[in-house]
């Protein structure tokens, strides 16, 4: 049996809650299609996150990565397509802003995601739930930690798929806020799992 | 028993589908609450849409009406407050366009939807489902019937409630527009189902 | 020569500033086409906008009122159609929040403009400002003051022509706040007199 | 005096016209700041587009390049910060599709602008046209000329600045499309302008 790596982030900025630590908390454990999930919930900081995904990985030597963030604002699963060098945008948990800065100095100006984005977004689609590719990250901790797993990755010559997928905001997200798009967090857990049982 | 006539649109513009015409399908006969369940589908035309509302009104003497509309590029399930004495817009099915008209010469400027839409955003809240009071229900096809049957009602001394009710796109069709927002057809029949339970 | 009242508003909720402000402060005095513009600046408070409009009336005796709020998130310049018999909405200057209120008790469900709402837009098109008929004018203040002017014309059978026009953030308020749209101050001043050429 | 190379587009899919196009017409010639303005007009066509602009490069032996594109639905200038080796999206004006393809094989992933985006940003907020830095050019032919030059450059060791600037709509555009956000074309040549000016 194979090992995915899954992580979600803490809430973050004014939003009261982030449901991809849930699905993340939902799903650890579970195997799906060839995979068993190793499940994690990261800090929304520039200088843990990152880290933490690297002690996972060292952890539970995964055979796959799939990163989740919330993208509010946004209304369907976009798996991301790209990672940049660059740091910029509002404040992190720790109070930390960046603005215009390289997360590694000198490094490649960008990665692309090694997961199967468009055999996802196919894959999603079939299955009557709204994703599309998206091509940018941000510069936030989202962008931050998809560029530097995919760098630590090379670094290393370690081969597995990693890379990062945007959710919607939530429906209970969404109660509060008028205007914004939702998804439910039923719907966005079927669609993590379609999407690990199509790798 | 109390009968409720509840009202779908079949597909118009460029619109593939139209799940308002699923909706009425899906639940027509069903017993939710206090009511049995009579469904209409509805052409899009400014000449005939009113008129077979009026006729299911006659046909099922209900206790209750309805009338269910797509809004496409809301993100939510909203209750309509208003419905004003004017029809313009793009064409109809019939090829029929309207600016600046009244529905009804010399009727009201507007009618106050007599269903409880505070009550229905409170119930679809609770139960975690996207809703809000809308203040418009435009000047097309939707506003019409939403008017012309409340004007027939306060007519007749018939002081049934009825209203109108928008839903977002479906997610069927926001699978080919990238930008769309949406909700699947599944949430849809179950936020019209509390509705009809809630009133 | 005739006399035209124009009124702006306040800023208000977590708007630094409002456009309508400043365009009254810019045209008061000033003659354009055949009237001479008196202009007022009002609170944005259930309780006293509408009395101020009404004792500007009486003071002026205008032949025409064109009364201007901002919608922040539009992007044109938005002539409304009707203003409906409801408060609601967000909390107002003094703190106070309404829901489902009557603004006149018994008054009639609504009244349509008296602008020539449509000449607005066809002129403002010409000259190339985006530019829409708008079907509702919300539930807060500015509809406040639209239905309370037009029952008080009424009531006093003043068939003067009287209406609200909604602008879009300015420029100078989009500067702060990523992903509003926005119109320049110049230009919505524009667009302010072209309307009043164009009665 | 140095020169500058400013590019905009013919338009493309189902847009009337491209604002990028009245652009480069309007200064080509001018001085501004401490350029002279050579100007070209592009097609919107991944076999063609980069190669215009290498030929532009050549003849005209530029201190800076400045490529001007379309992205409709933007509400401010957008400095593009990154230009992605990929190609995607909706067909081209020769009836070109790509998905998911490689602009140059094992080329890099992405390269940065080499414009002073940052600077862009606060000289127009100064202005007060609103801009802000945009983290993706898309996929589209825009990113394909983007990408193409600052690998051109690279790979001649030019270091001149490059990069690539969208703009929003023209108001033109959005007279006729509702919804659509849009910035008056005087607007956009002068704040072209002042990008130019601040380099």
């Amino acid at each position: 049996m194979k090992t995915i790596l899954v992580t979600g982030f803490e809430p973050f900025l004014n939003h009261e809650d982030n449901p991809t630590r849930k699905i993340a908390a939902a799903i650890d454990g579970e195997v799906i299609g060839e995979y068993v999930v190793k499940a994690a919930v990261l800090p929304v900081t520039f200088s843990e996150a990152a880290g933490k995904v690297k002690e996972k990985i060292e952890e539970t030597n995964p055979d796959a990565v799939m990163m989740l963030g919330l993208a509010a604002g946004r209304n369907r699963i976009t798996p991301e397509r790209v990672a940049i060098n660059c740091n910029d945008g509002e404040v992190d948990n720790n109070g930390v802003k960046k603005q215009d800065e390289e997360i590694i100095e000198g490094g490649p100006a960008a990665y692309f995601s090694t997961l199967p984005i468009r055999t996802f977004v196919d894959r999603l689609t079939e299955a009557g739930i709204p994703a599309a590719i998206s091509n940018t990250a941000g510069t936030y901790v989202c962008n931050n930690i998809m560029y530097q797993t995919l760098h630590y990755l090379k670094e290393r010559d370690l081969s597995i798929p990693a890379g990062f997928i945007h959710v919607p905001a939530s429906h209970q997200m969404a109660l509060q806020k008028h205007g914004l798009a939702s998804m439910s967090e039923e719907e966005m857990l079927r669609a993590v799992r379609l999407m690990i049982e199509a790798m």
